[in-house]
C-alpha cells in the first residue's frame, strides 16, 4: 500500500490525535502534548492539514497575549510543516457556561457570550487561511420536553447562524460554514440531529449560501441512518462543503473509531461515492478528507499515531478497491441490468403535459412487476471486489 | 372521561382498522369488511373524520366501472355518517410493480406508472372533498448501497413532487401535500427517513409551497428521534399539514401501537404542544387529529374497536392533563426559573452592529456557569400533572 | 403525595448526587461535596439507605491512614442520620490501570490487581454491614473483534466471580453479589451486556449460589430490552439480588435520568411488578428500591436534591397508580377474558404420558384462532389508571 | 473462488429461498416452488445440506395421506440430489391460532395444540434423519407489559422445552434442541431476546442437557449486540449446537440480507472464530454452516439463485482471508503485543491462597497503566488483510 501524500488531501483535527480518553467513566489515559507537537506528527504521518477548535490551541481562560502567543507558535509549525490549516471550529460545549448550550441556552447573557465567541473564532479561522468554518452545536439540544420553548430554540438557532455567514460575508472572509449534525451525546436530544435537519435549517437561513454541511459519518449512523444517502442528499442540495470521517459500530455513545472501523461496507461505498461520483454524474466532493476520530482509550502514544495511519491506510485501500470496482466490465453490466443509471432519466418527457402524459399507454403491471433487479448481484460483485 | 365528538376532530385511516393482521411471519387473523363498515363503526365510536389511499376503497384491478361503485359506495356511507374524508393517499407500495419504488423506481415505466397512479388519484382526493393529499413514499429506497444513483433518486423524487404539486395547482384543487418521512421498512433504508429530510426535500422543489409534512409519530421514533422536535422544527417552518398519531416502542419494526401505548411521556408533550402551542407562541397546528395505528394482530374485532377508541380516549386524558399543567401557575413560576420564555428574546439586540455587539459587556463565564436551570423540576412538575 | 419514609427503603448511590457533570465533551458543572454530606442531605430527604465505590468515599490514591479516617468518618455520619449502608461495590473503571479492564484485562498483573481491590472491598462493605455486594464490569469488555479471546476472557470472568464469592463464603460474610449487566459504554461491547447474559454467567459458576443480579433500567433499555421481561427472568430464576432504578430515553449514551424520565409506561409497570408481584404469585422482590441515577449536567445543587427526591416521588406515585389498578374489578375481568392466570397452569397434565398427551383431543385451530385476546383493552385500563 | 462443495457443510433452509417476498406493506413477488424444486436448486449450487419447517413441505391443513406424500416426495429428492436433511423445525408462527405464541399462549388449549404439532415434528425430524432441532420461538413474547404472567409465561417455556427435550430422549432419538433468539418482531418483545437469555434458560431445565444455541448473526444484531461475543458465550458454555448465518443493516425489522452484507467485518471475526476457533484454543464449532436469510423481495429467480451462491462465496471468500490473516507472523506478533493469549492464564496461581494472594506483590497502577494494548494495529491489521 502507497503512503498517503499531499494530493490525498487528508485531513486531522488537533483534538483527535489529542483526545486523552477521557470518558464518562474514567480519567485521562495519556497526558497532553502542545498542540504543535500533535501538528508535526501528523505532517509525517502524510497528513496535509490540520482543523482546530479555539480551546485546542489556547485554554479558554487565556489572556489576549497567551492567545496570539500560541496561536503564532502552532501557526508556524503547521507552516514549517507544510500543512494546511483548511478548517477552524469553535468549543462551545466544555465549560460548563454552555451547560444549555451556546446559540440556544435558553439564558440570554451565555447566548450573547457564545455568539461572540463564535465571531471571534471566525477571525482567527480568517487569518488562519482556513477555508471552512465548522459548527458543531453538541450542547444545542434538550434532554427534557418541557425544558425549552422548541420554536424559540429555532429562531435562535436560524439568528445565531445568519449573524456568523452575515459576519463572514461583511467581513469579506473567503469561508464557508459546515454544519455539523448529531443526534445526541452530550444532550439528550440535539436539535440539528441529522444531515436532513441542517438542511432544512439552512433553507430557512438569509445566509444561507455561505452555509453548508459538514457530515460525519458516526453521527448519522447513531440515528440508525444510512451516512451514503446523507452525503447524496447533501451533495443533491449542493451543501456538502466538508466531511468528517470516522466509524461507529452500532446505536451507542459516540465511538469516533477509525473510518472503516466501524461499517466497513458504507465505508467503501462512501470512498466509491468520493473518488467516484454517483454513476451518472452530478455534484463532486472536492474538498479535504477530514478524519474526526478518536484513538481507542487503551492505547498509548505508539497507538495513537498508528491509529491516526489507520484512517489513511484504510482510506487508500478502499480507494483501490472502489476504482477498480467502479471499472470493471462485469460492474458496468450488472449496473446496467439493475437500470441504475435509467434512473438519471426524468420521468416524464420533456414538455409533456399532464393530459399527454396520462393518456400516454402504459405498462402492464403484472409483467412489470416480473422484472429483475439484480441489486444483489451488483452488491455481491462489490463485495468481490471489497474482500475476494 | 368525557367521549369523543366531532369538535375533537378525530380521523382514521380506513386501512388502520382494516389492518386484517398480516406480518412477515404470519397470515390474516381478521377477516376483511367492506371499507364502508369500517367508516361507520368509526362514526359510531365519535370520529369526525376518515382517510384512505385508493386500493383500500377499490382494488388495484379493479374495473372503472368497479372502481366508481365503490368509491360512490363509500362516499355516501361517509356522508350519511356525517364522516369528512379529510384526507386521501396513495398506495404505491403493495402491488409488486413498486418493489423498487414508484416515483424512485430504476425503472421508467414503472415511474410513469406510479406518477400517473398518484395523479390519478389527486383528482379523487379533491372529488372526496379532502384537504391533504399524503405522499409516503414507503417503497423509494434501497437495500443495497450500489443499487441505486443516489443523485439521480433525489431528482426524481423531486421530479414527482413537483408533478403531483404542479397538478394540483393546474387543476385549481384545494389540496395540500403531506409528506410522510420513515427511515426503514418496507426498504432497508428509505429516501425520506425524517422529518428533517422531508423539509430539505421541499425547499428544493419548484412547487414546494403546497408541500409540507405528516409526520407520525412511530416513523420519527423508529430513526430514535424525539417527535416533538420533529413538530417542532416542522411548525417553525410552516409545514405542519396534517399528523399522524401513534405508538412505538423503540427501535424495532414499525409497531403501529395505539397513540400513547408507546413513549407515553412523549405522547404528553405531543398533546401538550398541539393543544397549548409554544409557550412563547408561534405557529400552531390546526388540522384534524389523525390516527394511523393497527389494532394488535392478537385482537378480534372487539379489539379492533376497543383500540380505536382506545387512541382517542388516550388523547382526551392526556389533553385533560396537558390543560392543567400549563395552567398551574408552579408551572409558570417553574417555566421562569427555566428562562423558558427568554429563549424567545432575540440574541442580538435590534438593530445592533456586529461592532457594537463585540464591544458590549461580556457575562462572567464562571458566575454564569453556576445558574441553576431548574429543567428536572419542570419535568417533574410535568409528571405530577401527568401521573400524580 | 406523601413524603418518603423509611419503610419505603428507598436508597442511592453517593455516587449519583455526587456526580458532578464530566461528560465526554464538558469539565464538571458543579464542586464535589464530602461524601457525608451527600449522604446526610439524602437521609433529609427521605431515604432509608446509601451505597458506595470504594472511590466515593476515599480516592484511589489514598494511604491507608486516610482510607480508614474517611470510612470511619463516613460510617459515622450514616450511623448518625438513621442511615443503612447496604450495598457497597467496587470501581474497577476509572483509573487508566483499567482502561482494558479488571477481571479480563488481558494483561494478568493488572487482572490480579483487580481482584485485589474487589477482595478488599469485600471486607469493607462487611464492615460496614451491607447485604449487596455489586460488581459492574464496566470496563470488561472490547471494541475490537481481535483484541480478546473470547473464550478466555469468560474463563477469567468466572474465575473471578468464583474468587470473589469463595472469599464471601470463606470469611462466613452476610453478602450476596450482585452482578449490574450493561450491553456498552463505557466499552463497544461489555461482557455481560444483558440480565440474560448474566444469568447464564452465573449458572456455570462454582458458587453461584451467592451470586444474583443487580439490574438496571438503562442498562436493558440501552440493548432495546423490555426491562420488566429481564426482571421477570431473574426472578423466575431466584436471582434478583438488587434492583437499579433510574431512566433512559432510547439506544444512546447512558443517561442515568430519574426513575420514571425515561420510558415512563415501562416504570409504571416495573412498580406494579415490585409492589403487586406476578399475578400468579412466584418469587418476589424484597430489597431496597435503589436509585442509580445522574442529576442532569444543568442543574446546580438545587436541581440535585430536587432530582433525588423526585426520584422517590416518581416510586410512590407510580405505586398508588399500580395498586389501585391491581385492585380495581374491571382489571381483574379483563385480565380473565385475556386468560392471564391461565398461563399459570401447566400444559400437560399431571403425570400425563406423552402417548396420553398426544392422543387426548385436539383444539380446532380455525375456532381457537377467533378467541379475543383482550391485551389492547387491559393496557388501556392501565392506562385509564396512570394518567385518566 | 472456488466453487461450494460438499466438505463446506452449506446448508440452506428450504424457506430461505422460498420466500415469496410478503411484507407488511406488501404482497407476493415471487410464486412459489415445490420444496423439492428448491432443494434441487440448492444443490445444483453446491449445498451440503437443507433444513425445513413441516409446513414448508406440507401444508398446515394437511391430510395426514397429503402429509406423508410430499414428506416422500421431498426425502427422495433430498437423497438424489445428495442433500442431508441435517435440521428440522416446527412453524408455531404463522398460522392465526399462534397469535399469542405456542408454548407460552395464555390460552392452555393452544398451548397443547402447539406443544403436540412439535413433538409430532421431532418425529418426522428423526424420521428424516436431521441431527438438530431447531425451536424458534417467535411468537412467544408481548406487545403490551400487562397482557402476560411473566413468571408464568417463564414457567411455561420450560415446561414446553423440557416435554420435547424428555421426548426425544424417551424415544432415543439422535437429535439435539437449538434455541433461536430473538429480541422482537414478529412480537413486540420475546421472551428469550437474546443468546443470554436462552443459555439462562437452558441451565434451569431438567432435561438441558441436550437443548442449546442456534444464534442467528441479524437477530443479535437487532439488539445492539456483538455477535461474535454471543457465539463465543455459547461456545464457552459448550451450547453452541447450530448457527444461522446471514445479513442486517442496523436496528430496524429482520432484513436476512445474505450473510455478509450486513455488518461485513463482523461476519469477517464470524468466520474467523468458526474456522480458526479461539487463539488459545477451547471449544470449536463442528456442525453445518447453515444460511438462515431472504432474497430481496426486489429480485426474481435468477436473483434468488444468485444470492444463494453469494452467502457460500462470501463464506469462502472470508474464509481465505481469516485463515491468511491469522498465519501471518505479523499478526501474532500483534497479538502477543496485545497480551491476547495471557488471557487464556488463570488470574490466581494454582493451590494460592486468598492470604498469599493477598499479600503477594502489587504492581505499580501509574506504571501499569501506560502499557500500550495495540488493539487498534491489531484490527488494523485484519482489515489489512480482508480488504488491502
Amino acid at each position: 500500500m502507497r503512503k498517503p501524500c499531499k494530493e490525498d488531501k487528508f485531513s486531522f483535527g488537533i483534538w483527535t490525535v489529542g483526545w486523552q480518553g477521557v470518558d464518562p467513566f474514567g480519567v485521562a489515559t495519556r497526558e497532553a502534548l502542545d498542540p504543535w507537537e500533535y501538528a508535526e506528527k501528523l505532517a509525517e504521518l502524510g497528513a496535509w492539514g490540520v482543523t482546530f477548535h479555539d480551546n485546542d490551541v489556547f485554554d479558554f481562560a487565556a489572556s489576549e497575549q497567551q492567545r496570539q502567543d500560541t496561536i503564532k507558535r502552532f501557526k508556524e509549525a503547521c507552516d514549517g510543516a507544510g500543512l494546511v490549516i483548511e478548517m477552524v471550529t469553535t468549543n462551545t460545549f466544555t465549560h460548563p457556561i454552555f451547560k444549555d448550550g451556546g446559540l440556544t441556552n435558553n439564558d440570554r447573557e451565555i447566548r450573547r457570550f457564545g455568539l461572540k465567541k463564535i465571531l471571534k473564532n471566525v477571525d482567527l479561522a480568517a487569518e488562519m487561511g482556513a477555508s471552512t468554518f465548522v459548527m458543531w452545536g453538541g450542547r444545542e439540544g434538550a434532554e427534557y420536553d418541557s425544558s425549552k420553548d422548541l420554536n424559540a430554540a429555532f429562531e435562535r438557532y436560524k439568528e445565531g447562524l445568519d449573524a456568523v455567514a452575515g459576519y463572514i460575508k461583511e467581513k469579506g472572509y473567503n469561508l464557508r460554514i459546515g454544519l455539523e449534525p448529531k443526534p445526541n451525546e452530550p444532550r439528550g436530544d440535539i436539535f440539528l440531529p441529522s444531515v436532513g435537519h441542517a438542511l432544512a435549517l439552512i433553507a430557512e437561513l438569509e445566509n444561507g449560501d455561505v452555509v453548508g454541511l459538514n457530515p460525519e459519518t458516526g453521527h448519522e449512523q447513531m440515528a440508525n441512518l444510512n451516512y451514503n444517502h446523507a452525503l447524496a442528499q447533501a451533495l443533491n442540495a449542493g451543501k456538502l462543503f466538508h466531511i468528517d470521517l470516522n466509524g461507529q459500530s452500532g446505536l451507542k455513545y459516540d465511538q469516533d473509531k477509525c473510518f472503516g472501523h466501524g461499517d466497513l461496507a458504507s465505508a467503501f461505498f462512501t470512498v466509491d461515492l468520493l473518488v467516484n461520483g454517483f454513476p451518472g454524474g452530478g455534484n463532486r466532493y472536492e474538498g479535504p478528507i477530514h478524519f474526526d476520530y478518536k484513538p481507542s482509550r487503551t492505547e498509548g502514544f505508539e497507538g495513537v499515531w498508528a491509529s491516526a495511519a489507520a484512517n489513511m491506510e484504510m482510506y487508500l485501500m478502499l480507494k483501490e478497491k472502489a476504482l477498480a470496482f467502479r471499472a470493471d466490465p462485469l460492474t458496468k453490466e450488472l449496473m446496467e441490468a439493475a437500470s441504475v443509471l435509467e434512473l438519471c432519466k426524468p420521468t416524464m418527457n420533456e414538455g409533456e403535459t399532464y393530459a399527454e402524459f396520462m393518456n400516454s399507454p402504459t405498462v402492464n403491471p403484472e409483467q412489470a412487476s416480473q422484472r429483475e433487479y439484480h441489486f444483489v448481484e451488483l452488491y455481491q460483485q462489490a463485495m468481490r471486489h471489497l474482500v475476494g
